[in-house]
């Protein structure tokens, strides 16, 4: 007998009809001789009307109301998913984040876990009951609400798994699993089997919108395996954990492609130490996210600095980095939003050679041009055309074969 | 500056555009220099939705579960009006019922409160803001969330107004005040400006449906005044307080008529001590309401008893007395849903004789028969034909001259 943790995304709880269905698949899993926590999200659209109706009322809303009006969209899915399972004749209790002793700080909308006390799961569980936890939310020591923000349900599961000890956690979506590619843009991309935390992190973090790296982090620091899993099918998805022997002889495991970002180039920038850390240390007070750093000294005294950020923040970011042309020295300044941004990520790259000329040769073979290279340990980026980039991306899967078993 | 307590019930929040309506009321009063707690309950249809919602999973939901799921439409209201008011530029900060302290006994779908220890609030207040609580729930010491059954949100302001030593209690309605009679029966009941807590206890409990009597007793107990006005217009409402010399001069306060009550007649019952106590056991047993009780010994060693129950209870209770007739000795029942109630309420007919002869001399007057009477210090209730009711309830209401100023 194992103790697992399931969350359920509110796609999959959206109706009265699919609550009875996954009120069903955990029953089955305690049937199976396991002890289950379920955390569940709140249904469809509802925190999206919920965020009408404040907008209604106020177009700035303070985010501790925010976080105390979200929050009731987790308690609705609790207390009819225990209202589900009850139907269909199997105990089970329902609580409130607050009540399960998730203690966050007191960063309303955005809040990071503490602590996670979880006993009144234990006795629960240990009462034969299934225990439903509402995702995404908290509370601060001294009892104020608090929602976790993007990814936040996730969190909540991985957290409570780490707490209880389970065996693993269970991601319910949409999707069978996690892969090789996002398959909107290459068709031929296969669902991987085990991937590592570090690889998840690498591909959320490029653009293959899968899980928010927070909750992977999570499971990273404290070695809890993520199943994710289609809440609809009776498949096995895609396990994430730690890195093995066998995993390393998988060279690239995905393929990433980012169309949502910009470029920026600073011409002559002063080659003296902590110039481009203004520059930057700029951006970051202006609250702006910078991905890719290139900086190429070609001539004497001076410099070009280019980087990447997200193509809505590139209006401010502009604003922003010409204000402190002058005190770095820069010449000129110039833009491009017309780039993709394609990666290759393998903890397998660690231990074998070659994967950057394998890169590189596939997209000279497609006559696509390489404006910016970034590498890190098990990933390696490159900045083309915007429109190329689709094209680059699929040509780099095939390369690398894993449109083949 | 006085410390007021203010409670807008599922009407007046119903909407955006409702709630904001009420903010504007709210900072009314503090801007004229008082401190304010308001107690709001879930918008409009809010609570039948959840309800409905609810029963397409489960016809039977466990009542911790609905506690669970129906506290939800109090939370999104407080933080919509908190939302509404910083909108309006004023400070404030809402709180759910467990958040400020007020702890219930473990009765799920109908709980007491048992304490209310709002130090939250005072906290709150002392900061300059104006509070908004969720009404209708609290949590159990266990820190399980409770909702207060019908009338719940009344007794979640009264009391906290009483915890917090408020100078009075506002509920706000849709309706101006509480009437000598329901003006959808008799056209011409008038408002009253003010009213005992007695008064409006019989009134409540003969069916006038004015406020529910929990809170009134409430009031009561702790001699907290409870102003209940309307939300939409800016006129005084009724005051519900403790008696005074100048009320006891109004003989008859209101009328009540009551058309949702059935009789049932026992015949022949033994007339030993106990045996009236066997038959309203059982029916307290079977946990039926019985209303007006009259027994009559008309013969040697056996007397007939009457009382009535309500018509949505009258199969149950029928079901319950024919059990136990033979335990009683009675011979035969018989049962007549073709009644109605007219009472007449007054603090004043302690002191005033001839009130019931006045009654009874304007039935004549209208040939109503009397079939059942039953009088308390404070009324006189007479069971009429169910269609005199209306005929009976207008005539005495003349009569005593509630329709003049």
């Amino acid at each position: 007998m194992a103790l697992i943790v399931q969350k359920y995304g509110g796609s999959s709880v959206a109706n009265a009809k699919k609550i009875l269905r996954v009120a069903q698949r955990v029953i089955k899993t305690k049937r199976a001789g396991h002890k289950v926590v379920v955390v569940v999200s709140a249904m469809g659209d509802m925190t999206d009307d919920l965020i009408a109706l404040a907008g209604q009322i106020n177009k700035n809303p303070e985010e501790r109301e925010m976080d105390m009006l979200l929050s009731t969209g987790e308690q609705v899915s609790i207390a009819l998913l225990a209202m589900a399972v009850h139907k269909l004749g199997h105990q089970a209790v329902s609580f409130t984040g607050p009540q399960v002793g998730i203690i966050t700080d007191e960063f309303h909308s955005k809040a990071r876990i503490q602590n996670v006390s979880a006993e009144r799961i234990k006795k629960a569980l240990g009462d034969g009951k299934i225990v439903i936890v509402a995702g995404f939310q908290g509370q601060t020591p001294s009892g104020e609400i608090t929602t976790l923000g993007r990814g936040g349900s996730d969190l909540t599961a991985v957290a409570l798994a780490v707490a209880l000890k389970a065996k693993h956690c269970e991601i319910y979506t949409d999707v069978d699993g996690i892969y090789t590619a996002d398959p909107r843009v290459i068709p031929e991309a296969r669902k991987m089997s085990v991937a590592t935390y570090d690889e998840i992190l690498e591909l959320a973090s490029l653009g293959a919108k899968v899980m928010h790296s927070r909750s992977i982090e999570v499971g990273k620091k404290f070695n809890m395996p993520i199943r994710v899993r289609n809440s609809h099918k009776d498949v096995q998805g895609t396990l994430i954990t730690k890195e093995n022997k066998k995993m390393e002889e998988v060279v690239v495991s995905g393929v990433a492609l980012a169309e949502d970002e910009a470029k920026i180039t600073l011409f002559r920038v002063s080659d003296r130490p902590g110039v481009a850390a203004k520059v930057f240390q700029t951006l970051a007070d202006a609250n702006v996210n910078v991905d890719m750093i290139i900086q190429n000294k070609t001539q004497t005294n001076s410099t070009d600095i280019s980087f990447t950020v997200l193509k809505h923040e590139l209006t401010k970011a502009l604003k922003t980095v010409k204000a402190a042309m002058k005190k770095v020295g820069a010449t000129s300044i110039t833009c491009d939003e017309n780039i993709a941004k394609v990666s290759v990520v393998g903890i397998g790259m660690r231990s074998h050679s070659g994967i950057a000329s394998k890169m590189f040769s596939t997209l000279a073979k497609h006559k696509i041009n390489i404006d910016m290279i970034s590498t890190s340990e098990i990933k390696i980026s490159v900045v083309v055309a915007g429109d190329k980039g689709r094209l680059a991306a699929r040509a780099i899967h095939r390369a690398f074969g894993l449109d083949k078993k």
